[in-house]
């Protein structure tokens, strides 16, 4: 998969692209990732690429011009893949978002600076908007390496390990049960028996039930959107009457 | 206010930390940000920070010990200041979660790797868990650079422009209105005529409403948290009706 990102401070990926599973992904030729300066495509003396908005007010506002040219000329006009513009206003990035774009041979990502980005390139060259949160920062480019890194994860043979991204939290719509590593013993803290028994029926029930208990407790919502067994109800509902006995006021229902 | 970051990876913040706000806002003595390499408080032949985990299944696990004198070592014991984990599992990360923090004198911030990290760090160390949304990236590295950007934001001084932050989306509960620089006309599409007018006033009420058409039409969730003028509700009153006849089988209201 190709990844072309369009920014004016490529600095910014630099070192994360050279460490960690993305390097390696890089090198193993399954992700490429191109990385362009859109001050690259300024001709005026200055090379400009923001000016102040029309109508007053604070920031700069990243100029049309040199955005247009520089995604045109690398990506042709109209451009040959989605471009997708990293924007607080955009649908909100989710896992179900990173295995959609994920099955996608190539995407752009334009990174916006300052206060704002001229709207005409929203309206005529952006085809998708993409937030990643209730929040703002100063520019598009950590929000686009979250993206490429999520995305990247999502493709076959990306994760060295066989099982890849299955365990992860949302891949099966709940969050991660806990793990523990060496020591057993760490200042009086224990690693629960059932890890340390060697009996993998046992563990994987505990860990289907720490995955439900904590989504349940932490991310109630993300329980109305899987498929759960009998089993997981029955567990539901003893997490119900646990709580309900030690919160009589609660009236959440899970099952929704 | 000081950040101070542990991670496995710390060359990842260098090229962030060298360019724009973050750079002036560290040179002005607004913001001090400690890195740390947890590797440093590995004392084993091998600086080994991460082992199998406990019941088997695939990826590897932070070790508790490594991370626990980190730590200690640098924030006392126990720690002076709040412990962030970011994980997947925390509260949601949000533009009100910014302005909380950035109240505070000084946080931690503590960027997980590989599968997990050992269940007692979040038990007994973590003082608050920070998620950035329904995703798994690699690393907390980059989750941790959003949140000191957008925190740093929020921290008086740090935006040169004297209105700082509060043009930005969500700081006053809406979605930002369009922005135009110039040229007035680029391939024949032209900036809206209000915004040349001059007109202090109707430029003013052409951004609210903008503002509130956009929240409308692309989260209206955001509507219900927030104060909405007799005007403001007019206008509300006035899309619905446009939308409505539009789209009749729209139930949606955003009044709640």
């Amino acid at each position: 998969m190709r990844f072309d990102l369009f920014s004016l401070f490529p600095s910014i990926f630099q070192s994360y692209f050279e460490v960690s599973i993305l390097q390696k992904a890089i090198s193993k030729g399954l992700v490429e990732v191109g990385i362009h300066n859109i001050r690259d495509w300024t001709f005026d003396k200055h090379h400009i690429t923001d000016d102040t908005p029309y109508g007053g007010g604070g920031g700069m506002v990243m100029k049309a011009e040199p955005i247009f040219t520089a995604i045109e000329d690398v990506l042709g006009k109209p451009p040959a893949c989605p471009v997708i513009l990293m924007s607080p206003q955009g649908r909100l990035f989710s896992f179900k978002i990173a295995h959609e774009l994920a099955e996608l041979p190539h995407i752009a990502i334009l990174c916006g600076r300052y206060e704002g980005i001229d709207e005409r390139v929203r309206e005529h060259l952006i085809t998708d908007q993409i937030s990643i949160g209730d929040f703002v920062v100063t520019g598009g480019e950590i929000p686009a390496m979250l993206l490429v890194d999520a995305i990247s994860r999502q493709i076959k043979g990306v994760l060295g390990d066989p099982t890849g991204a299955e365990d992860d939290s949302f891949s099966n719509g709940l969050l991660e049960y806990p793990h523990y590593t060496k020591p057993e013993e760490f200042r009086g803290w224990r690693v629960p028996e059932v890890l340390l028994s060697g009996h993998h029926a046992k563990i994987e029930k505990w860990r289907r039930e720490q995955s439900l208990y904590r989504t349940y407790i932490q991310r109630p919502d993300l329980l109305k959107n899987i498929d759960l067994s009998e089993n997981d109800l029955k567990l539901l509902s003893k997490f119900q009457q646990e709580r309900t006995q030690e919160l009589p006021s609660n009236s959440d229902n899970f099952q929704g």
